[in-house]
């Protein structure tokens, strides 16, 4: 039986039912998440008498347990991983969790206690409406997937829309759960539009990408309605441009990420196979930024390829002076086939 | 027999005799010299071989191999680490470079090709002199200690001044040579100031806040020559600052760090028993930087201590809103005893 926790935080934890007493516990939360780490640590401690430690770094999603570092040096008996999902396994990298340490990561959900109303979908369906959609889907981030039904009960008053509904994905995703790397919940070439639940630009970006569809965003943290779909265009734009320019590429850098889940040979040995007639060398870091590109960047490299995370050209090197490219990018800039957008690769 | 490699770049390479053929090796460097990656790269193919993967990220030492990530994920055969000196064990992290992983990593030296002139020898003495110093000690990084004998040479002619000679600490430091948290090699109190030979202010610093005597700092990168002491004061007053600021602290943030040869369990031991009557929390991290910090913190936290490098509160944490410390400044603040600046612990 799992339990359910309030901590005095905007979200119930729901702890599935594992032993946490008397542990040695490291909280891992997303960045978004830290304002409530010492309320979460102190719920935790009185809870279960576990001792926590609190994880400052940044963890980008289950992909990034950080588990090479945290067990070899600190050692906790159990990593407590707030708000992420598991990561699935056909995303491909074989190290996210090794068998062997599976029993010591405990995914723990956290689901936002904002509510969704009848108004914020109606302005969702007259944005919708704009782009003429009739077969519509529901996209929500972890924190709002409990939300799912109430949303599908409002809409399917209305004979306008026909809604593909999702099934999920289990053990992965609840009905119409997205996350930054994988939308194949919701992916379907029957649907036409999205309405999204979710906060930020992170999330319907990746949706947008992945679907090229109008996207309606109903953001609760700031209780707004926007439409998406004009943000994810002119993203879709720049990196249409920055494929371009690195068509001509002839020096490439193709960037191995040192983040466990992330590492994904077979895309990887992809690359290296399509770089055949061209030159390239072999980067890597666990962390990547411009001043990290920037500090062994010099005239040889035309181009970048990072073959771990795609969100990091995208969302963090978008504007490096030469292209960095996601590997399905790479894919198309490598073969010349840019008639259909490839991501989340 | 070391082989010494020119590379086309200011440092001369010597490789230790390890065998590289034709190995799969991961280049690491200090953030000075990333710009030379490519090009040490590419001499490291041509002369033995081997398939090079550059490392991005930055690396501050042998303290920060970053091994578990590596071999975990890419697994190379070796790792050829650039410039930075071996890890003395003294320096107390049981896991700075474990026993089965010591034949996989290669220490590279890189000595500048600059040179030193008597002319900058007369301006350090010159400004010495406005100190009194009559008993001096040269203290050097990495990439200059060849230089040693030649400095003693031309310094020897002035029988003004008395040289306290150091004679290094086999196998890990030359004569005279300082890394960043490590100043054994000249620490004698009768010694009444340094002549320092090296660029930027992180060596310097270290130098000055291990034994608050004056230093002239000869920077051949920059081709000047300074009083260093008055920089130094300036960020000891602000240390003293910080730690007075702190023995008001009730609840602290103890940190953790998450890298392996920064790892210090018996200092973070001391630390939690000195906090017995105080409220703490535990912290942990691989990076550190004000954003990380300010993610977690709030009203609760009136403090914090790292027990890991301590180079990062006084580097990069000094501006913080609150007092960040390191293990010794937190004894100075935690016993009151603040007669004595205890650096670098």
């Amino acid at each position: 039986m799992s339990k359910n926790f309030d901590c005095g935080i905007p979200y119930t934890l729901v702890f599935p039912d594992i032993n946490i007493e008397g542990k040695r516990v490291l909280l891992q939360l997303p960045d978004g998440m830290k304002q409530f780490a010492l309320a979460i640590a102190n719920c935790i401690r009185e809870n279960y008498k576990a001792e926590p430690i609190i994880h400052m770094e940044s963890i980008y999603g289950a992909c990034d347990l950080q588990y090479n570092q945290i067990f070899n040096i600190i050692n906790p008996d159990l990593i407590i991983h707030i708000a992420h999902s598991e990561y699935p396994e056909y995303l491909a990298s074989p190290l996210a969790l090794p068998s062997n340490l599976r029993d010591r990561v405990v995914f723990v959900r956290a689901l936002s206690k904002l509510d969704i109303d009848e108004n914020m979908i109606e302005k969702s369906l007259s944005i919708l409406d704009t782009y003429n959609v009739k077969n519509l889907s529901i996209a929500l981030t972890a924190q709002h997937t409990h939300l799912y039904n109430k949303i599908l009960n409002i809409i399917g008053n209305n004979s306008k829309y026909n809604i593909i509904k999702s099934n999920g994905l289990s053990p992965y995703y609840d009905p119409g759960q997205i996350i930054g790397c994988d939308f194949r919940t919701v992916i379907n070439k029957n649907i036409d539009g999205y309405i999204f639940v979710g906060g930020g630009e992170f999330h319907p970006l990746g949706l947008y990408l992945s679907t090229l569809k109008p996207i309606a965003q109903i953001d609760l943290y700031s209780n707004t309605v926007r439409d998406f779909t004009q943000i994810g265009i002119k993203y879709y734009k720049k990196r249409l441009f920055v494929i371009s320019k690195a068509m001509e590429a002839r020096h490439w850098g193709v960037i191995i990420g040192l983040k466990t889940g992330q590492y994904r040979p077979s895309l990887l040995n992809m690359i290296i196979k399509m770089l055949n007639k061209k030159e390239y060398v072999l980067l890597t870091s666990e962390n990547m930024s411009e001043l990290n590109l920037l500090s062994i960047d010099n005239d040889w490299f035309d181009a970048f390829v990072i073959t771990s995370c795609p969100r990091i050209p995208i969302d963090d090197l978008m504007d490096y002076k030469k292209p960095v490219l996601t590997p399905g990018e790479a894919y198309m800039a490598l073969t010349g086939k840019i008639d259909k957008y490839i991501f989340p690769w």
